[in-house]
Parts: C-alpha cells; structure tokens; sequence
C-alpha cells in the first residue's frame, strides 16, 4: 500500500500500539504525547512538540487519551481544518456526537472507533474495531485503518460506535459477574472454580439461541411467547438468592435481575417471556 | 433394556416428562400427584392414590415437585425403607444434605439431581443431569436415569450436585442481566437488538479464555498476572454506567460489579488482576 502522511495523539498503551502497527504498515507516522518520555522506542516516528505541530503533518489525525474530555484538552486551539479526525478515545455514544459537532464546526471529519482488542492484540486478527460518523473518511482510509484490526462501519451517526459499545461492555460486565458470583458461591461449597467453569461455559453458550430469540421479541415488543417465563424465572431466583445467603455470599448484582423481574411480574405479565423483564429498565432518554 | 418398577412423585411439567421418558423407556411406571387429573393421557402408567402407595411400587422413586419443602410435605408418612430416592427438585446445597440425612433415618438411600434442562428437552441430548450423593444408587441405575438425558456423578455429598446448580444459575442470571441492560442501552441509543446480539455473543465467547485464566488465579488466590488489572475495569466502570446514565438507563446490576471493583482497588490492589474482585464476596459460610 502506498504511504501516507498520519498523526497520533497520545500515546498511552493504546496510542503507542496504533503508532507501532502504522510504522510497521509502513506509513509515515508523526506522534505527540503530553509527556515526551512516552515516544521513546518508537523507531522511524516524527515527534511532535505541540498537537497542533503533530495535526499539521498528518491528513489522517487519530486521538487515543485517556478520555473524551482529555480529547477536548488535546484539541483546544489546534488547526483541524480539512483534516480527518478518528477518535479511538473510549466514551459515551453522546461524547462521541458532541465531537463530531465540534470538528464540523472546525473544518474537519469525524469517524468514530470503538476498540474491541487489549493494546497487545492491536494490528492482528485478534482486534476489531466499529466506526461511525464521516463514511467518507472510512472509505477513503480503511485500508490504513485495517493495519490496526479488522474494521467494521456500523452507521453515520458519530455516535453508534459507542453505542454498540456501551451495550456490548454492559452485557460483558454482566457476565463477569455472574461468573465471579458462581466462583464464590463455587468456593464456598468447596468446588474448584476450574472444575466449576468448562461446566458454566458450556451452559452458557447453550443458553445463546434463547438470547437471539430474547432480542427478537424486544424488537418486535411481542413477550406472548416462550418456554421461559417471567413467573417460572421468579421463583428459580427466589430459589437461588436464598441459596446464595445460606451459603454466606450474597450479591446486589442477582437482587437487581431479580427486581427487573419482579417488576413485570406484580405488573400481571407473569406468563410473558422473560425477554419482557427489558421493560424494566428505563428506556426514556433523558433530557441533555 | 430390563424393565424395571419406578415411582415418579410429582406431575408437574419436570415430572410428567420425567415420566414420559421413562414410559418410552419401557418401565414399569407408578405415578401419584396431588391432583390426579394431572395423570391424564399417560398412557401405560399407574396412577396410584397417595405418596405411600406408589413408593411401594416402585424401588426406585424420583421426586419433582415445586420445591424441597413439598418433598418433605409429599414424602411425610411414607414408608421408604430399601427404596432409593432421586430427588430432582431444584433447591439449596443443604436442603438436599437436610433430605439426604433424612432418608438415611428412614432407610433409604438418596441420590439429588440438578436438572439442566427444559421439561421438553427431558429424554434427549439437549438434556443433562448432575447427580451427587449415594454413589451406589447412581451406578445400580444409571441406565434407567440415562432414560432422562445426559448423566453425571458429581460427588458423594448429596448438596454437591446443587451446589454446582447454584453457581451455574449464578453466572446464567448474570450474563441474562447483562444481555438484558445491553438491550434496553441499545434500543435507547436506535440500535436493533437482533443487529447487536451477535456481536455481543461473539464478544462474550472471546472472553471466555479470559474467565478460564481467572479460575485458575481464583483457585490459586494469586492474583498478580493478568492483562486486565481492577483499576482499568474500575474505570471503564465508571465511564460506562455514566453512559448508561446519560442513555437514561442505569442498572443496578452494574453498579453492584462495580462496587466488587471499587472494594479491591480501595485495599490497594489496583494493578492486580480483574479476578481479585471475587474477594468482595462473602466467603464465610454463615451458621446454620
């Protein structure tokens, strides 16, 4: 592929991980960190001394800080017209529109990232990343992009990529821990947590149709069906809780699946699927 | 296979089909419910008028009701010497330990089942049964219980069985909470559910290696390695219940994830493994 002229801001283990696989792609790389010491070892890359210094030698700018706030700090004052402007900075699908406001405002594109990869993983298989925001800049730099990891466009508003982001990172949360409240419960009962696991894994993945059969009736709003209901999954957590206090491990995360459940169930749906206990969670958005 | 005399206690929807599949088994099969017409259309089998009764047709007699206090109520009275009780009523660890002693008074011997299937799945592949307790029951009728679905023999003490049972449902309502919070932040932010759902799956199954490493660092109490240190997870936490927040979506399951993560960190353990957060939960087993 051909060379292109790319800057990267900041260099935390994700910047110096997307700053190391564009050298390795061969491309002409000019970095800036707030702390200098942090470029060190980055062979064959410019340094910059300002953000403005580094934005003015690349088309292509891409943001890794801490946060969207800290990408703000970055930005203040730097000359970012006709540039593209990729942020990979983690945040709120909000942060993420409020940016690409700002940069429209500025003269540049905005795309979107959202990582799904450890630092270490960044430029192999093993990392994938969702864009949105200006298709046009995903067109037109995907194949430098795709040094970085298998690429994915989900949509032109800026902010679908945190989007799908904070849902996938709730629904991770949630397993973590709901495995780390097994381990426990495990321990406690005098079972090996890596006797315990292969067993819990095994049923989970089996439990995967039943979720892509849940997502279907929460888009179509329709619980009437379902081998699984509301009812029936109230008194296995009913069930469960108790077990957990008896045997001295209690969880708040398990009492408030139980309440989502709870909640549909005293407001007569009992019967429903439990995809239904979705309505429990406010799905109003809130004002600003 | 010989055909054998077995009592099937319970015509609920796990015990008609527990019945079912011991009927296509060819067993001779005596069943006895608290309302009788829940014995309509069992073609082939004995309906016997009370508990005692059918237990005296049966040597091996399988007990599914609603829960372990209607066990003691439906087995109260009963004459069970020499008989071999299989209990498949979900419950705690020490209920099944409560009605294993209870048995032994009686001169029975006992064997608890926990079910890992939908009553429709009882008598397939899709079906798999933990067994602890009596080994000796388990390997005298082991061909006869493998009429039911998959079998295996987890233990000797009879709450053994149960207390897999219970860490498994434990890590099953955490990733359905999960999935659920990730479809309410989802359909707050106009993403499809169906258009999210594999890719979370996906992402989960990608973790999993990842729980695998932290049982082997919970069994160990060593928590030093690790890629995902408590102070990064602490705040991506904390980024993503502000985005839930801000998506009008806050859930209290994820706060309680948290509050594991903030526990560890604020002992200063930060830079150690994600894993380290099973030390938030009690593991004092608590009296009685």
């Amino acid at each position: 592929m051909t060379s292109e002229a790319i800057t990267v801001l900041g260099l935390g283990n994700l910047g110096r991980a997307v700053a190391e696989a564009f050298l390795r792609g061969g491309q002409v790389t000019t970095v800036w960190n707030r702390s200098a010491a942090k470029a060190a070892g980055l062979d064959g890359a410019v340094v910059a001394g300002t953000p403005g210094e580094a934005a003015g030698a690349g088309e292509l700018v891409v943001v890794a800080v801490l946060d969207n706030r800290a990408v703000r700090e970055v930005l203040r004052g730097v000359d970012v017209r006709g540039r593209a402007l990729v942020n990979l900075t983690s945040g709120t699908p909000d942060e993420a529109r409020e940016l690409a406001a700002w940069a429209a405002e500025n003269g540049a594109e905005y795309l979107h990232g959202a990582v799904y990869a450890v630092p270490q993983t960044i430029g192999t298989d093993e990392s994938a990343i969702n864009y949105s925001g200006a298709g046009a800049v995903y067109e037109r730099w995907r194949k430098v992009l795709e040094l970085l990891g298998k690429a994915t466009f989900v949509g032109d508003d800026a902010g679908r990529a945190s989007g799908f982001d904070v849902a996938i990172l709730a629904g991770m949360y949630g397993l973590i821990g709901g495995f780390l409240h097994a381990a426990a419960l495990a321990r406690a009962g005098g079972i090996g947590v890596g006797e315990l696991t292969p067993m819990l894994l095994s049923w989970l993945v089996d439990l995967h149709p039943a979720l892509v059969t849940f997502a279907g009736e929460i888009d179509g709003s329709d619980y009437a069906g379902g081998e699984s209901s509301l009812a029936m999954n109230q008194s296995g957590l009913a069930m469960l809780i108790r077990a957990a206090e008896a045997q001295g491990v209690p969880f708040a995360g398990l009492d408030a699946v139980k309440a989502l459940v709870d909640r549909q169930v005293a407001a007569g749906h009992g019967t429903e699927s439990l995809a239904r206990a979705v309505e429990s969670l406010g799905s109003q958005r809130l004002a600003g």
